[in-house]
């Protein structure tokens, strides 16, 4: 079966699928989407694009962008300097627990969590010069698109209720696991968690993880293959919160989740595959999204296991 | 490069390591165990068996027994009825924690932690006639070796030091997510961890998850397909204690691991492999075993990822 | 205000309270009580016995018993050794919570919550020849009434639930701080629970901690006035499960509670005082017992503070 | 035998004792303070000021000063509005912890721990204008001495190392829990634990819970007698971080603790007591402190059990 008609398949057994999940709340900005969006793409390393519905038009990327820091942080330091600051192990408890955190001394199980990303924040401000704008450019280059952009008022808006962030925040200052000031931490996460992407550009965006490093379209080695097989397994037993081993169970692919709705996976050496749908599982993961993407590995009769 | 010379090399390089792990303790009769021992055996779909040093000498295969237990279950429940039982989250707190167990009212995590194994030998005993005799057939089977058994000693061992695991079924039991007596569960689980296996059985007994669910030699279906890769991602995300982040961030396959000093892990489509080296990591992974497969992966230069 | 007034008022009090409390229901025996049973009884150093209801009806004094056996293994045994094996801290968890067991490997936080009267359950039988008679005798002698029981009902009903207390002395075992077979264990501590006692009786019974340790009717000295005011002090510490501030602040009495909705507290140098009512509040003490006891310090104008 | 040779042969005492505890350091400047001060004083109902060593040199209260916030509080509020956003239960968990705070919701357990006192410094802000000055003017009231302020480098240095209190904070705030901004919650709380004090002013000042409220000086009454009692029965149980319950059992009073070295206890209607000694136990107790009070109660022959 051929990818175009699977996509077409999915997105009318979906059609006939109730979906009960609720939108994000907490952020103000992002409750304001409309709940039945549902777009799909996929970007096939050899026969190139697929997709269907609300493919093409952008949607708060939230959490998917600490795929992009991570990738950012271990292009610029070695593995042992960044793992002794973020475990890489994955976390039994809900994304933002600060339980973990102090049993652990201030050391985060993984940069897929929120208090893993904050510590990723904080080595990118220590080690570029204007690190919103190098962030910026990683995205656009890997996604073939320099227009990509943060939305202004999600940024306004999420950074009003950072309170938990701030939070993990003082509390790995406590431990001496955060090196800038806790504001300057605090604006760099908001501000990658409030890009705006569409299913097509994120996929676009992803093909580097399933093409060994490089994108595809040009070729360019962005970041080795040795670190891109170190990202996916990190994707793999971390990328979806609490949920991490019901999509590897479900699905079979590496891939990371955010409460706007989105949901980026990767087949390596196959595809890049994303999926936007803003109604959320009680786990805090797309429901639409997950349903699609195991119908997708259960269509096309591989998953990576 | 052919996989005999890279498991000489992996041999080589594994004699210049110097291993300060210490054996099991716990269980006096493991503790015996000469901590030198080492062998390693690969069992490739195509080409059949390479390996080197005590690869077929037995040893306690430990909690590597616990994916034979959740193959056997998979077997006869259907999945809705089994992991309503039992999770399959990876799980955050060491192996034999009681705590998460109790914030998620005796609902284990995974089926490859402790108490999701209790619960699966519990569902064995509910399901089937003389379960210790189904169990070792299976493993018989699979493994083509109608002379595996149990050690009695590591048996009669084990039994006495499982206070902990006591704790863990009466706490389930408190919950309802224990059916029958403690004394019955506590036997079956002791009963799997004190079978002896070599690399070389145990490779062959693996290689049901690497050839979807097929034995090699004479290609029974043994579990469906489809369950087979549901195993792999529970191993994938769940199979390393508090390490499975780490060794699918440095290995790259799905596997399991036991105290006895047995990894066995595999490359769907590929092969299986085990090794064996009685000294653990802090972790309680074997260290040399760890080491080995990392080597593997990074020598053969591919990993699922 | 003379004693029996102040009582009779807090009687007519209570009755125009709405209880909505429900009866323990975890022991099947315990939840066959009919739940507007109520009764209270002061016993005064100076002026002898007040009361009123159902005081003379005996009930399952449940955890009440806990101060009894630390009493009597405190006279046994000197204070080093004996909290060495239980701490003397309240417990900011439920009453019958693994977690801090775990944490705190294997010690409990005090002598009155499970964990640590099952130590000290587990102290009696290696320090006394049949150390169920001896504990009926304790009781006996110190309520000056031979016919004291146990309600054998009671006894075989808790047995059959007490999966939570296995876990718990399974867990201790596996530190080393349980000495003696688990059944034997449980089967002192479940006796002692499933004793019955009537509201005279019981303060009868605590005149010991009021009066520095003798009994009031024949002035024997049953424990050293040292070691009576180190078991009030556990009292007005842990005395009520996750409710011991709250008595402390509302009450200012020294006091334990069972889940059988008895209460009894002491003035020390004043009285002893008891209540019963079946109806528990959701931290799982007496409601309307509470309620008598706070009217009892507010009415006489004097707690301990 | 009367007070000042009691006071004596503490004093006589404590010098042959080796005090192996560290001054706490995690402030810098209070780590400058000379560890061998030692001093004590007791203030009585009925014959008036006893003491000895460095009795009249100030040192920092620290948390002891969350008495007279709570006072403050209490003075201001009402119960009901007050306790439902501080509960009175003792906290089984070390003084700073954020995991029972998140696992409560945001409500912390007490008013004597950081949460708590964090609580009450919000209610402050939220009540008062200039709650500095109404807070300092307390203190000079009640211990009669209108030069008592706060040390502006301890103000300072603390000031740079409160990212806990911060981490408490906004975790708080994300649960509602805090109203003002939180730089505001911590400078009150910071200038309240930098008041300096001698053992003789703070004996003079905790003579109003002594004295059911009133000043002894000129018998003003400062707050209800009945809301004394509360907050004795909280420092009862909540007292000592996590050695309430061994306060309780060894000293039977209740009490308050700093970092600084201090400690207050009171025995109701009979007299204040003070110690000051830097050493500071493991649980972050003064060491001389604690032994002083002990003998204190035991010379006397009489705690309040």
């Amino acid at each position: 079966m051929e990818y175009q008609s699977i996509l077409n398949s999915i997105e009318k057994e979906a059609s006939y699928k109730e979906s009960s999940g609720n939108v994000a709340s907490y952020i103000p900005e992002l409750a304001k989407i409309d709940p039945n969006k549902f777009g799909m793409h996929l970007y096939c390393i050899n026969s190139g694009h697929y997709g269907f519905g609300d493919q093409q038009e952008r949607f708060s990327i939230q959490s998917i962008s600490k795929v992009f820091s991570l990738t950012l942080a271990m292009s610029l330091l070695n593995d042992d300097e960044l793992f002794k600051r973020v475990d890489v192990e994955p976390s039994g408890d809900p994304f933002n627990s600060l339980v973990q955190l102090e049993y652990e001394n201030g050391i985060p199980r993984n940069p897929l969590i929120n208090a893993g990303a904050l510590v990723i924040a904080d080595i990118l401000i220590s080690t570029l010069d204007n690190p919103e704008e190098k962030f910026l450019n990683l995205i656009r280059t890997i996604s073939d698109n320099s227009e990509i952009n943060i939305n202004p008022k999600v940024f306004q808006s999420e950074k009003k209720f950072s309170h938990r962030n701030a939070a993990l925040l003082n509390l790995m200052k406590s431990f001496g696991n955060i090196k800038n000031p806790i504001e300057a931490v605090l604006d760099l996460y908001t501000f990658q968690c409030a890009i705006e992407m569409s299913c097509k550009e994120l996929a676009t965006a992803f093909m580097i993880y399933a093409n060994s490093g490089k994108t595809l379209f040009d070729d360019t080695q962005m970041i080795s293959e040795r670190k891109v097989k170190r990202i996916n397994a990190i994707m793999q037993t971390c990328g979806f919160y609490d949920e991490a081993g019901e999509f590897s169970f479900r699905v079979g692919l590496p891939g990371k989740s955010g409460v706007g709705g989105g949901i980026a996976a990767i087949h390596p050496g196959q595809y890049a595959v994303t999926t936007w749908s803003p109604r959320l599982n009680p786990k805090g993961n797309s429901e639409l999204g997950m349903f699609a993407l195991e119908r997708l590995t259960t269509l096309t009769g591989f998953s990576i296991f």
